[in-house]
């Protein structure tokens, strides 16, 4: 089993808070909880900002389930940069004596894993994964690419922490955009004044920096090193606990990756560009309880109209 | 790897005919599918009219993530009575060189299990299987226990198939009861007429029908044949394909079964009795697409006004 992160006690307090007022819901593992009435609904419409925010791009609506063919892991660079993270879900082969012994292993609190096989599918790690197949299918894009809202997704993190803000389960609220380097890249540009400004509409005290993945080892570090130079990706961080900030959403230039991997061409034939942004709704939820108080109904005007206007 | 179970003739003509308009987007993987933008508006009226036919039941609102802890797969007892659906979730353990060899092993098609070990989290089976252990940890219920609306719950059963009503990956719209014996059964059955109801207004040739779940193995046979002797488990069947009618709700009650294996107890210390129901809300979208037929716009105008109202 990997180490659980510890929290913070600003981080450890804010936890004990949410799951005592019935925000969040303890699972007993760290980083997988349900959620509360109020925090749904306060998900929700921070999920439909982000919809009316993203009207004017005119994007293709798309949903895409929490797990993905296994396949794509490989085929996206994912499990080269990120293995520490992935997620493959295995099920059980074997007969009926095979199946009383898995399931008295369990009882009994041992290691059943023997009786498990890798399956075809894995957890989506990042919402955009199963959009660049789905488009390649396609065949050639329009000269102006296209713009895909694939909506709340739910992607999975192997992360295991006790910060709030830091779930293994979660929901990535993501648009892509594919289309020529400068179209993808002004897109790009263009999210990161309009995110800002919604969160700080919502009284987030946030602030746009430049960022890296947490790219596995030590070879990691150059690719993490190489996606500062190239400016790849800036992230939105909020402050919501001691000691750090933590990022809140990211805007992401992929270059030509993800369409070579996956042959996404545009009208031409010309090579496609890809970017896609991402709001952590979530952290965002957890955010505004932790600015302005674990009562929505008694966050400020402001605040209260943005959201359920 | 198991079996893909195969489409009849009908089931492979409406998968395609599904996939061509772009209504579903293939994976490459059967019973994994994204879903196009008229799926998706489709999917939520259908959502919105069971949270509208619940109110009266004044549910409390809950939403749990597509994994849960994997002790719970053994605690419910469904690694025992349906090992052959669980996915359990691994992730990578290893140092910089084992993921350089898991990488290159996926990169060669090989099997790259080896670098996997076993996580302490597994996909949820049922939506209603992490409503319980949340219940237990409030403490006694009232006396008239409680009602918990699971929202549009992403589930996942390893059964692939090329049946596009049958999914590895699907949103269950779930709602429990938790009470006395007699609470929990009247509002089961209440729950089966207003379902049956609510489909037929929608055009749908459903019919109800006692069913079991499919337990594994030969001593499996018994525990389906108990379930059927003391009517546990009714079905509402579509009229979606053929040769066979698809179950797109189901109507359960579990006695203390649940209740006793996460001691959940009444406000007096009475043991608690539970109930669940679940609309399999993309079966009803492709029974409704297979039915009116693949266009939304061009439906009949009392299903339009049902759904869009």
């Amino acid at each position: 089993m990997v180490d659980v992160l510890p929290a913070s006690p600003s981080q450890e307090k804010l936890r004990a808070e949410l799951f005592a007022h019935g925000l969040l819901i303890d699972s007993g593992v760290p980083g997988v909880v349900g959620q509360g009435a109020a925090f749904v609904e306060v998900l929700q419409r921070v999920d439909a900002m982000v919809t009316k925010l993203a009207a004017v791009d005119r994007p293709e609506r798309m949903s895409f389930p929490p797990v993905m063919p296994r396949s794509l892991l490989g085929a996206s660079g994912y499990l080269r940069s990120f293995p520490q993270l992935t997620g493959s879900v295995w099920s059980f082969h074997g007969d009926e004596s095979a199946a009383a012994q898995q399931a008295d292993r369990a009882d009994r609190g041992e290691d059943w894993g023997v009786h498990q096989r890798m399956t075809d599918v894995a957890l989506v790690p990042a919402a955009c994964h199963p959009v660049y197949p789905a488009m390649a299918r396609r065949g050639p894009l329009p000269v102006d690419g296209v713009t895909i809202d694939a909506g709340a997704a739910l992607v999975f993190r192997h992360e295991p922490s006790e910060d709030p803000a830091r779930l293994q389960s979660f929901r990535q609220r993501e648009i892509v955009r594919i289309g020529t380097a400068s179209t993808v890249l002004a897109w790009r540009n263009d999210w990161r004044a309009r995110a800002n400004d919604m969160l700080l509409g919502l009284g987030l005290d946030v602030v746009m920096e430049e960022a890296n993945d947490p790219f596995f080892g030590r070879s990691g570090r150059l690719l993490a090193a190489n996606q500062r130079a190239q400016a790849l990706k800036f992230e939105l961080l909020a402050h919501i606990t001691e000691p750090n900030r933590t990022a809140v959403a990211s805007f992401n230039y992929h270059l030509d990756h993800f369409a070579v991997q996956h042959g996404i061409a545009l009208s031409g034939g010309e090579p496609a560009h890809t970017a896609c942004l991402g709001f952590g709704l979530e952290r965002i939820v957890v955010g505004l309880l932790a600015t302005h108080g674990l009562e929505p109904a008694h966050w400020p005007a402001t605040v209260r109209t943005a959201l359920w206007s």
